[in-house]
C-alpha cells in the first residue's frame, strides 16, 4: 500500500516519476568526475550542462544567473603548511601540502588542496594552546578555571561539534594569533570501519576544508544586503562582512600527531582528549626535544571577487502562477563532493527530470515550481543568499516554501527532517507514502524512521528537528521568513558519536563512496528525494496550500517551556509570552476550524487562507534583526550564536541570557532579557493576529 | 457634469452622501468646544464620543485602541518662562506664562500654555544668538562665514521653513545649552490682516505649541519599533528615542521684541532680518543697559507614560476583506484645533457618516474599510505610529492604500495634494468630478486648481507634490511603504510668504477663525472631503485598483534627473540608476499594457494584477533603512534630514552629497554616495520585477 507521495497525480504519472528517478542516479556519475569549485571553469560547465538538461526535460525556462562576489583560494605557487620550527627558526616538521589522491583519479588536475577559505594571509608564530572544540565553553573553561590565556598564542582546535567558523571566532576573541584546525580519530571515524577506501572512515592523510567565515547571514562579504551584481557598491575587503582577522589551517590526524604528542603543561581534561594514539597534555607549548620550538603558520590564501553562476529553473502556475515554491540545493563541491553536493544536486535533477516530463505530458503544478542549482555553498551559502537578495521583494510577497537539497546522505541509518513547525504534518504524510531502504519494503519510510528515531519528548511521532543553518535555506528562512524544510539520510545518533560523517569535505568523497558504502541501491537517495520531492509537489499542488499552523502553536508552546527554565527570575515577562503563545494556540485552532468549513469551490476565499497560511512564517520576521545579526530576523528561530549548525529557538532571548550570571553589568544584562522577551510576545501576538478572520 | 467622484456608486447614493457630508460640518463645532490634548480625560471622552457614533452611522465595529506612550506636559505649579536677569541674577523681564484667551473661551479650564513638548527641564542661562530660522544652513553661516560659535550658549531662532525638531536638534549639535523658538511677524502674519479675531493673523501674545523631537518615524520614544502596550519593554528615559537633551521654550513676538531689540555684535544680513519693529542685530550678548544682562530659561516641563486611545473602525469589504483601504487622521489637539485637527476630523466623520449610510442600505465596498482617530499625533505621530506598529505584519501584507487626514484647510486659494506618484492619476481624475469652493460652481476643482498651481516643469496639470513627514501617514508611507496620499486646502504660494498658517498650535485655532475666514460655506472643507472620500472609495471599490505605475516611473526619472545634476563626478554610478529606472519604465508601460488585456471575469488574474499594484511601493522599502534611521526605509522617499515637513526623493543619496564638500575624508565620502546610488539602483531593478510577468 506505499504509493507515490503525490495524491493529485494520476496513476500514470506517479508510474513514470517512479521509473525516472529509480534509473537516473546512476547516470548522475558524472557530476563527480571531475571537481567543481565555485568560480571555477568545471563549475560554470556543469551549470551550462545542468541548464541544458533542464531546458531538455521540458521546464518552461533555465537560466544562469551570475553574481560577482568575494572568494578564497591557496596561492598555488606558495602553498599553505604548518611546521615546527626549532630556535633557530629551521622547520623541522611540515604539515602535508594535499591528500593523498584517492585511486582511480590519479590524473585529475585541479583538486584544491585542504585549506580555510578566507583565512587571513601570514606566518604567525608561536607557542601553541590546545582548545580542544574551540567552542565557548572550551574557552571559558581554559581562562577561568585552567587559567590559560590564548592571547598572541597560535591555537589548535580539534574539528567536530560546532561549526568551523564559530571556533575561528572564539579564537579570534581569545586574542589568538592563528588557528590549526584538525580532525581526531575520535571525531571522524567510526568504530570497526576501515580508512577510505576499504572503508568509509578518514584517512590520516585526510583533512577538512571548509570557509571559516562568521557572515551571519550576509552573504557576500563585499556586499551584505543586497544582490553582487555589476551596478552594486562593493565594501573595502578591511571592511568585509565576517571575515577572520587570524590565519586558519586544517590538517589530517597524522599530521596533528606531530603537533600535539610533545605538548606541555598541564594534563587535558578527559573530556578533552580525543583518540590519537599519543598521550598528549594541554599547556602553552612544547616539552623534551620541542622545548625551545615553536609552531608556524604559512598562509597565503587570498581572497578574489569572482564569478559564479546559479540555475534558475522554472515551471509555470497553472492556477496561481504568483505563488512559487522552491527547491533549491548546491552545486559547488570542495572538490568530487559525491555527498556534498551531489547526493542531493541529483534528486533536484532528478526531481527536475520528472517534473518536465510530467510537463512534457501537459502538465502543470497549480503554483509555479522553481528549481535552483546553487553555487558558493561552501563559500558561506553565496549563491543562494546573492538571488535571495536579488529578489527578496519578490520572495516575501509570492514565495510558499522552500525546499533544500544539499547532501541526501550523511549516513545509513534513517531518516533526518529539519524543519519549520508547520511543516510537520506534511512531512509524516509524505513519508507514510514512501518506501524506506532495502529490506524494508513492506512498511513506510514513516514507520521505519519512526521505529528508529523517536521524539525524546512524551509524543508518538519520528523526531524532527529545528532549522540551524549551514546550508542554502538560510536567506531564505531566517532572513526572509519562507516556509523552508530539508531531508536526509542520517547515522544512528545514539549510537554513532562522530562528526558529521568521516571523509566530510575531503577529497574522499567520491561516487565509489557511495556507490559501496552509503547506498549500493541508491534506495536511500531515492527516498530522500521522494521526500524532498513530495513536499515540493504537494506545497505547489495542493489547493489548500498544506501547512499546520497547530503544529507551530505546540512547537512555540514547547519554546517558550525551554525559556522558562532559563529564565525563571522573569516570571511576569515570560507569563506575557506565555499569554502570547496561548492567543497563538487558539487562533491556530480557530483557523483550522474555518478551513474545515470553507468552501473550496470559491475561488477568492482559498486564496485568502491560502495567504494567510503562506503568509504566517513571514509574521515571525523582525525588520530590526537580532542584536548584532542584522540578517538574522527570525524571532522564533536562528542559527545559534555559538555554533552556526544548530537552530535556536527565541534566540534573542537565549543569547540574552547566555552566560547572565558572568555579565560586567547585571542589571543591563537582565534588562537586555525582558526587552528580547518582549520582543517574542510582540512578535507571537502579531502572528496570532495574522491567523484570525481578515478584516 | 461635475459628478460625485465614486464612480461606482449609484446615483442614489452619491446624492444621499453629498448631502450628508454638506449638512454636517456644522455640528462638528462640538468637536472644537473643549481643549481635547493628548493624554487627556476630555480627549478620551471624546474618543468614546466618535466611537459610539461611528458604531450608530453603521460600521461594522468601532473600538478603542490604547497605548501608553511618553506624553510631556509643563508642570502646573512651576509654570515655564524666559528671563533677562541683571548682574545680581535678578529677572528685569519675564516673558507670558499663557496666551490671551480668546472671547467666548474665557471660562475653559485646561488650556495648556505654550511650551515645547519633550524639552529637557533646566534653568541654563547665558549669552544669546540669534541663529534666524536655525537650519543648517543659518548654523554654517554663522560658524563659517560669521565665525560665532553656539557652544555655551542660549540660542534663540525664530520659528517657520523647517520642522521645530530639526531647529532644536541644529541647536544641540551646535553646543548650544538651551533654545528659544518664536514667532516673527514676517513669518506668522500675512500682509493686510488683522490679529486675530479681526482677522486671522497671530496676535503678538500668540505662541506656538509644539513637539521638539528628532523621532525619525520611531513612534513612542520608549519602545522603538514596537507597540506600546502592557507586554513590551521600556527602555530608560535617557536611553529614549529622540528627546532634546537642551530646554526649549516657544515665544510670541510681543515677547520676542524685549530679547532681540538690545543685542550687540554685528549686523544680521538683511535675509535674517524679521519684521519686528526694532532693529536688531545679531551678536553674543547684550548691549547698552543690557551690557551685564543675561537671559535665562525657566523649564519644568515633564515627560510621563500615559494612555492614549485610538479609535478603530471596519467596514468589511464584499469580495476581497482581507485588502484593507485606511482612512486615518488624529483627533488630539493643542487646545481648540479646530483647523489641527478637527478640520480634518470632520472629514473622516463625515466620511464615516456617509460610508454607514450606504453600509445601512446593503452596500459593502470591494476590499474593506479602517478608519481611524489617532491620539497623540502632536506628541511625534504616536497613536497612528503605535498601531502601525503593532499591525505592521497585516499591514504589509494586506494594505492596498492609506490616506491622511490631519487639517483640511491651511489656506484658502486651491488644493494642495501630497501622495505617492502612483495616486497622480487617480488624484486629477477625482478631482475632475469635485466640485471648487464658492463662486467656481461651474468648474471642476481640477480645472479650479489648474489654473491657480500648475507643474512648474513643462507638464500641463496640477501641480502634485512629494509626501514629507509630520503627520500620521508617516508610518505607513516611510516605514512599511503603503501607498499613501494627503490633500489640503492651502494658500498661495506664490504670494503668501508666511508659514503654514498664522494662528498655528495657538489657542487661537477656533470654530469662529474657520466659520469667520477659513470657509464660511464649508464648501473648501467639503471639497478636500470628497477628495480625500473619493480616494478611500475608490480605492476600496475599483475592481482594479486605481494606481498608476507609468507616473511612478516619471517621477523616478524626474528624481534621478535632480540626483544627477548633484552627482555630476559619479557619471558611471549614476548612469546605472538612470538604466534601473528605464527598466523600471519599460516594466511599468508593460505592466498597464497587459492590464488594458486583462479579462476581468478571471477572478484570480485579477487579483494577482492587482496584487502587484498594491505591492508596488512595498518594493522600494529596504529592511535595513536609511543610515542612522532605521524606521525610514523608503529608498525613494524620506523627510529631509534637515527639516520633517519636506519630503526628500532618493533621501540616501541626497544625504550621502549633502555638503560633501566640506567632509573631513572625502574619499570615504565620496564612497558612501556610491554606495547609496548603489542601494537605490538595487532597488528600483527590483521594484521594476515586481512589475514584470508573474512566474
Amino acid at each position: 500500500s506505499v504509493q507515490h507521495p503525490c495524491s493529485k497525480l494520476t496513476q500514470y504519472v506517479s508510474q513514470r516519476w517512479y521509473i525516472l528517478l529509480f534509473s537516473s542516479f546512476c547516470p548522475n556519475r558524472k557530476f563527480t568526475r571531475l571537481p567543481h569549485l565555485a568560480g571555477t571553469q568545471q563549475n560554470l560547465r556543469l551549470a551550462e550542462q545542468i541548464r541544458d538538461e533542464w531546458l531538455a526535460f521540458g521546464l518552461d525556462s533555465a537560466e544562469l544567473v551570475w553574481y560577482d562576489v568575494l572568494l578564497s583560494y591557496p596561492n598555488r605557487t606558495h602553498p599553505n603548511y604548518i611546521s615546527i620550527v626549532d630556535q633557530h627558526g629551521d622547520e623541522m616538521f611540515n604539515s602535508s601540502l594535499s591528500e593523498p589522491v584517492p585511486e582511480g583519479y590519479e590524473h585529475v588536475t585541479d583538486i584544491v588542496p585542504p585549506y580555510s577559505a578566507f583565512s587571513a594571509q601570514g606566518r604567525p608564530q608561536g607557542d601553541l594552546v590546545y582548545v580542544n572544540y574551540g567552542r565557548t565553553e572550551d574557552f571559558f573553561k581554559l581562562e577561568r578555571e585552567m587559567g590559560i590565556n590564548c592571547t598572541g598564542k597560535i591555537v589548535i582546535a580539534r574539528y567536530g561539534k560546532i561549526f568551523r567558523g564559530n571556533k575561528v571566532k572564539n579564537a579570534v576573541l581569545a586574542g589568538a594569533k592563528g588557528i590549526i584546525l584538525y580532525s581526531d580519530p575520535a571525531d571522524y571515524c567510526a568504530q570497526g570501519v576501515e580508512p577510505y577506501p576499504a572503508g568509509w572512515n578518514l584517512p590520516g592523510g585526510g583533512a577538512q576544508r571548509g570557509n571559516v567565515l562568521n557572515l551571519n547571514g550576509a552573504g557576500d562579504p563585499l556586499t551584505p544586503g543586497y544582490p553582487a551584481k555589476e551596478y552594486t557598491y562593493r565594501s573595502k575587503l578591511k571592511e568585509g562582512a565576517g571575515l577572520p582577522k587570524i590565519p586558519v589551517h586544517p590538517i589530517g590526524y597524522h599530521d596533528a600527531v606531530h603537533l600535539l604528542k610533545n605538548m606541555g603543561g598541564a594534563s587535558p581534561p578527559p573530556d578533552w582528549r580525543g583518540a590519537l594514539n599519543v598521550s598528549y597534555r594541554i599547556g602553552p607549548g612544547f616539552t623534551d626535544d620541542f622545548i625551545l620550538n615553536k609552531v608556524r603558520m604559512n598562509i597565503h590564501t587570498y581572497n578574489q571577487v569572482t564569478r559564479i553562476y546559479n540555475v534558475i529553473g522554472r515551471i509555470r502556475g497553472a492556477r496561481e502562477p504568483d505563488r512559487c515554491v522552491i527547491l533549491g540545493g548546491h552545486r559547488d563541491a570542495w572538490v568530487f563532493g559525491a555527498i556534498d553536493p551531489v547526493s542531493g544536486a541529483a534528486v533536484v535533477h532528478e526531481t527536475v527530470r520528472a517534473a518536465g516530463a510530467l510537463r512534457q505530458r501537459g502538465w502543470r503544478p497549480r503554483r509555479s515550481l522553481i528549481f535552483a542549482s546553487w553555487d558558493a555553498e561552501e563559500f558561506g551559502l553565496q549563491g543562494s543568499t546573492e538571488w535571495a537578495e536579488e529578489n527578496a521583494i519578490m520572495l516575501q510577497e509570492r514565495a510558499v516554501a522552500y525546499i533544500n537539497a544539499d547532501s541526501a546522505i550523511e549516513g545509513m541509518y534513517t531518516l533526518r527532517v529539519d524543519c519549520t513547525p508547520s511543516l510537520h504534518t506534511l512531512v509524516y504524510d509524505i513519508t507514510k507514502l514512501v518506501s524506506p531502504e532495502e529490506g524494508e519494503e513492506r512498511i513506510s519510510l514513516y514507520e521505519s524512521w519512526h521505529k528508529r528515531d523517536n521524539w525524546t519528548n512524551n509524543r508518538d511521532a519520528p523526531r524532527i528537528s529545528k532549522l540551524g543553518s549551514g546550508s542554502d535555506f538560510e536567506a531564505y528562512f531566517i532572513r526572509l521568513g519562507i516556509t523552508s524544510g530539508r531531508a536526509r539520510y542520517t547515522k544512528n545518533r545514539k549510537t554513532e558519536r562522530y562528526s558529521s560523517y568521516p571523509v566530510y569535505h575531503s577529497v574522499y568523497e567520491t561516487f565509489e563512496l557511495v556507490e559501496r558504502f552509503y547506498d549500493p541501491s541508491f534506495q536511500r537517495l531515492e527516498a530522500v528525494g521522494r521526500v524532498r520531492a513530495g513536499l515540493v509537489f504537494r506545497l505547489a499542488d495542493a489547493l489548500i496550500i498544506p501547512l499546520d499552523c497547530k503544529e507551530y502553536a505546540r512547537s512555540l508552546t514547547q519554546y517558550a517551556n525551554t525559556i522558562q527554565q532559563l529564565a525563571l527570575e522573569h516570571p511576569e515577562a515570560i507569563q506575557r509570552l506565555f499569554s502570547a503563545v496561548d492567543n497563538f494556540t487558539q487562533a491556530a485552532a480557530d483557523f483550522h476550524q474555518r478551513l474545515d468549513k470553507l468552501d473550496t469551490k470559491d475561488v477568492l476565499a482559498v486564496r485568502m487562507l491560502n495567504d494567510q497560511l503562506m503568509y504566517l512564517e513571514r509574521a515571525f520576521i523582525d525588520p530590526l534583526g537580532l542584536p548584532g545579526r542584522p540578517f538574522y530576523r527570525h524571532v522564533v528561530f536562528a542559527p545559534s550564536s555559538h555554533n552556526k549548525y544548530a537552530g535556536e529557538s527565541f534566540p534573542g532571548i537565549y543569547d540574552a541570557l547566555f552566560d547572565i550570571e558572568n555579565a560586567a553589568d547585571p542589571d543591563r544584562a537582565w534588562d537586555e532579557v525582558k526587552r528580547q522577551i518582549s520582543i517574542a510576545t510582540v512578535t507571537v501576538n502579531s502572528a496570532a493576529n495574522t491567523l484570525h478572520p481578515v478584516a
